[in-house]
């Protein structure tokens, strides 16, 4: 149904690509099994998917226009001519379609899909009602279909509701469609004169590829541009797999208005993360009113951002926030080899800009290590002695014009330490500038590091920026500081990311776990569990709660707080309560027989008061000093169950102070999240405080991960609020949790 | 010393500016006095700097260059060109100067300053060793002097020292002195062919004000450029000042690596901003990579970021990252007209694009209002009903390649909610944007709201882009959706705090109150004052702390307590104390004599252990719950004294939110410190708690700046720490404070 496999693909300066699910890089050809019971986690979501077949897609041998027009004027005329064109660069036969016409632009025209005289790739539809063609087509074994019609899910309801019942007409015929309101993107006129690793391209509104796709115009390569449209077939994450098996592909670079599946995207950004290739990403909807407009735009859904943040971070992909950014990042991504070392060293001709770029980039985490003395005293040869080499390297800007210029910079490239070499030329001054660029161009032609330059003149007409430095593939060219740390980063964060990278789905648990049948059944359809009813799920999953027990008399309480022993906590436990210590439903710190008993009549009286319906009265163990943390579930509509961590009580909500990662995840994640936290110092003990245990704060966090994916039918939402971490080696213990069970 | 000042400019489009010190804008012309006892502030920092008349500095008439070369080859040479080149075209008249020649380029050349045949306004001097030269000028009436020479404080100790020799020959002798280690940016060749408001640039790096001058190519006007080196005598302050009272200066650019003189930079920033002439700057040092790098380039110090970045802000010094954003907040700000309204509409010829640029723009807190009903059903009679017009407005194309898009335009600028319209154009596609790049400009002409124009296109040789948009002084054109958010949130944010700005220099206090009389006695040189004398030193700023006795011996404690009312803190109070909790010197709640008297024996045990003296136990009152806070003093190197506020506790430690400010700072400001606090919630009153005396916290800020600026001489650092803020109508407590003196 979603294409057939093809073999691993090599190239020399690239790992091999994988394309079938589950299997780890390597020489042979693999086949692709349909789905299994086995390729699902716990929750039923997918572990793997197939990486469709878009060869005849991007280079078809038969293309049918349905609707070709000549007629000067009409829109399906400037769209015939264009595909004609295009087809004639990749070496397509083209077969118009039209009822009444017998030629377009020269060529034979069909009458209809059963005149056409060969099997037909791509079928192309200019029609304003796509719906009866796509029925058709269905008997004509055509590969893909692409519609250009609008008025779809971008329009509301109604435009969905004729969205869903294209993606329907699909279901069983093994035809691909992409769109309805795409475009004539992905039949541009791609520069062939350009080689090294190309830019794939993959936008939700055509527009916003243009400037990507312009950078061809300053020699980057680009292959492909997949303008998805409305994605009521083929989506995003698609051509995010199949451009990762792509040996001519060095990065992708997406404009993403909002995702089709959350599960399908991660799932293609994890096979991009297996075969190395960098994913560089906009995605929309950071605000409101973002995710509102491009709601209207594609119809999508933009999803909670924290949530996709979090989630598509976790599979490597590289968020962007402007389209400039996408352009510089995926563009040093696509072409640069991995990083030899991740020091960075800073050469200008002036002081002022290395210390302003050196400041920049501090700032940003990239790590600018003091050159050795011996190393300082070899450029001091070429360099007057009063300017500092340290790192960063002020020549003073004269060295640059003679040959001590390239001599500076084969010794700087030579250094161990230094896997990036940065040259920013904020202002041009030829004799100076012109010479430093060509040196710069010939240097990258013999080192394997990286070579970036900022070319910081507002004008950009100059000829050693447009022809020396764009004329190289082997210098990465930027215009601002911005950009080009931006990139760096990405480019350092992209290799450490995937060197080693192992994916999450290889290890997502499969089969529940005993405790999910434990758990299973104190799970209460469409109701908020009381505080005893969740602390047992927690149980079931090991999670540590408090010595407890349930009563519902005072002559119980006290004998019930005898066995869990003194000091006591004594609290309501009913299905609908929160906030029970703002109800007086708490006591705390009780030492005798008589304080419990007082304690378990006052609850019980303000219970009948208020009229909330308990289960009964905790007696409970009372837990030693710790950090108070909060661990829990929710659900998101992209991404299913999410699992966050911050800290705990007050704190929670005057500060926001939360991490989120949507499963699965590995421990490394888990902690990671721990990091993320603005109040992570807490855990490290502060003012004599003993360090925190927070390897049980971890297990904890991926007990829970289990608890959503296992129990994702039943269980909507927890918060276990607060997890006190008590000092290290002493574990973690849930005094207070939250269950809310689907209805 | 300063130079004289002159009168009050007016310009038909700005503000009056004034020039005087404390005088508000008018049209009268002002006579300057000399700074008496009441232009410093009760810490005896000044209240005013006159403008320093740079008249003849920008536009001499009669110039000396001391060390005039004709020789090719020698660095002189091109420099004596260029001066001479730059003589001309500013009408001023060049005497070279050298022992041995007799012409120069042409011009009869002087063997010595004595023989110069007229006054001289500016001396350039071109000699290795700048010294003697300075010392002989002084007798010759000379204004200005620039000195090129380097090896001054930026190679370290002995240039510094080098360096205040040249500062000290030029007292009491008028002349002021750019440099050394200063460039010939101020005599550039400066396009005499752009007008309307223009940039004035100051730079202490030549090479990173390069990519602002070259603006000038893309059609922006730049007046001035003042590269300021070593700043030995004239400094950036002075730049700001005087270009703050020049009509023809729009808005001034920085490149700043240090600061000379705290209080200097922010009287010019003040100055500025009662001008409303906007300041944007780059301040390195962010990092101390960054700090460390500026000190080796012109050797100047950073300061401490955060305290930079509050006291520049204060003043309202718009500070950028990139020199790319610099120019292009620059520019908007020089050429913008003030808004009409705050509203931004942005307006694309595609929804992906709208959706984009609404996301960022929101992001960063612009307000895109959702148009009338009206308005929408005006947009649509020219774009399409299905495209979306509330805001953004998406007209899909078409509409902007006809008639129709100017329609809109107008329409658009016409709508009063709207202050800004913002139009991306992404790609270029000539038919439609070349119309639309064109129509932008046109309706610019007609109205005086602001036009923004992001050109996304990489390439960036479009004729829409360099001659249609560039040709503009109305349409102001950026290159990325950053920057141009970045360049219109500075300029709504320039105009809202010039609009009715009010120096705080006009309210500083001048003479001490009688809480220092107090206060002063109080104070022990080069000692950490004792709790208790800490605390009495704050009551007598009035700031409240709890009722408390300080005594010897637990009989009296006992008395105390009584006094003073149960429950007791009991507390140790000594000169050397800090963490008293984790010493076990504080014991809180005790309800009876015989607690006192045990805590009282048990503290003074353990201080006897652990030998420290103590001036006694503090018998304190215990007071309600509120939320504690912490407010304090520190000093800062570049600016003395500073306030800060925070979240009090633990969590001052964990989370270090806090904020602060450099005093003279009004009201508004202590309020709006505390809305800087990310745990600021916490004064709302969560989880049922009451909102706290936010009142009280603000009057506590103020008593402590006015602490801080009566008893700079002496004290050096003060910490209260909790300040319980308690519910609101009842005020906030000191409950403990850390003092150190001077020595």
């Amino acid at each position: 149904m979603l294409g057939s496999t093809h073999g691993t693909l090599t190239t020399t300066s690239r790992p091999a690509r994988v394309v079938a699910c589950g299997e780890r890089p390597g020489p042979a050809v693999h086949g692709m099994a349909a789905p299994g019971p086995e390729d699902t986690d716990v929750s039923g979501r997918p572990l793997c998917s197939p990486v469709p077949d878009l060869d005849r897609f991007f280079r078809p041998e038969a293309v049918a226009v349905i609707g070709a027009s000549e007629t000067e004027g009409r829109p399906n005329t400037g769209i015939t001519r264009q595909l004609i064109a295009w087809a004639g660069r990749v070496g397509a036969r083209v077969h118009p379609v039209h009822p009444t016409r017998t030629t377009v632009f020269g060529l034979p025209c069909h009458a209809s899909l059963r005149d056409l005289p060969e099997q037909i790739d791509l079928a192309v539809l200019l029609v304003g009602d796509p719906a009866p063609v796509l029925e058709e087509l269905r008997e004509y074994k055509v590969k893909f279909a692409v519609v250009f019609a609008s008025g779809f899910a971008e329009t509301g309801d109604e435009g969905a509701a004729a969205q869903a019942r294209l993606a329907a007409a699909l279901q069983g015929t093994g035809i691909r469609m992409l769109g309805p309101n795409t475009n004539l993107n992905a039949f541009e006129h791609f520069r062939d004169d350009l080689d090294g690793p190309a830019i794939a391209l993959i936008t939700q509104s055509g527009h916003q590829g243009r400037p990507v796709f312009a950078l061809q115009e300053l020699g980057i390569r680009l292959s492909h541009w997949a303008p998805t449209g409305n994605e009521a077939d083929l989506e995003c994450a698609d051509f995010i797999s199949y451009f990762a098996t792509r040996p001519e592909v060095g990065a992708i670079a997406a404009y993403i208005e909002g995702l089709k599946d959350g599960r399908a995207f991660l799932l293609a950004a994890d096979r991009a993360a297996r075969n190395k290739v960098p994913v560089v990403a906009v995605k929309v909807g950071r605000t409101e009113t973002g995710a509102r407009t491009a709601a209207t735009h594609t119809g999508k859904l933009t999803g909670a951002d924290d949530v996709v943040d979090a989630a598509i971070r976790q599979f490597g992909v590289i968020r962007v926030n402007g389209l400039d950014e996408l352009q510089d990042t995926a563009a040093l991504l696509a072409r640069a080899r991995p990083p030899r070392a991740t020091g960075v060293a800073v050469y200008s001709i002036s002081g002022g800009t290395g210390a302003h770029f050196a400041d920049l980039a501090t700032a940003a985490g990239l790590e600018l290590p003091a050159l050795s003395m011996a190393r300082q005293r070899q450029l001091h040869q070429w360099i007057p002695g009063y300017l500092s080499v340290a790192n960063p390297i002020d020549n003073g800007g004269h060295p640059v014009g003679d040959w001590r210029g390239r001599k500076i910079l084969d010794a700087l490239l030579s250094d161990p330490s230094i896997g990036i070499l940065v040259c920013p030329i904020t202002g041009p001054f030829p004799p100076m500038s012109d010479k430093l660029a060509q040196d710069l161009v010939d240097a990258a032609e013999t080192t394997d590091k990286l070579i970036c330059v900022v070319w910081g003149s507002p004008v950009g007409t100059e000829a050693a920026y447009r022809t020396t430095l764009l004329g190289s593939s082997r210098v990465a060219t930027f215009r601002t500081f911005a950009n080009c740390i931006t990139a760096i980063r990405a480019y350092l964060d992209h290799h450490r990311f995937t060197t080693g990278y192992r994916s999450p789905f290889d290890d997502a648990p499969r089969r529940p776990s005993p405790s999910a049948r434990k758990a299973e059944p104190l799970l209460r359809p469409g109701e908020q569990l009381s505080e005893h009813a969740a602390k047992q799920l927690l149980r079931a999953y090991g999670i540590r709660v408090p010595r407890e027990q349930l009563v519902t008399s005072a002559a119980a309480a006290v004998r019930a707080a005898a066995l869990v022993g003194y000091p006591i906590v004594v609290k309501a436990s009913g299905p609908q309560l929160a906030h029970k210590s703002e109800l007086g439903l708490v006591k705390i710190g009780l030492t005798s027989a008589s304080q419990v008993r007082d304690a378990y009549r006052e609850l019980a009286d303000i219970a009948r008061y208020e009229q909330l319906p308990l289960d009964g009265i905790l007696i409970c163990q009372m837990v030693g000093r710790g950090v108070e943390m909060a661990v829990g579930i929710t659900h998101d509509r992209l991404f299913g169950p999410t699992v966050t961590v911050g800290l705990g009580g007050v704190l929670v909500e005057v500060l926001d102070d939360t991490a989120v990662r949507v499963p699965p995840f590995g421990e490394d994640h888990a902690r990671a999240m721990i990091g993320e936290l603005r109040g992570r110092a807490l855990l490290s003990g502060v003012r004599g405080a003993p360090p925190a245990d927070v390897d049980a704060l971890v297990e904890t966090v991926l007990r829970v991960q289990r608890m959503a994916l296992e129990l994702d039918d039943g269980l909507a939402e927890l918060d276990i609020n607060p997890l006190v971490v008590l000092e290290r080696g002493q574990g973690a213990v849930a005094l207070d949790a939250l269950a809310f069970c689907r209805p």
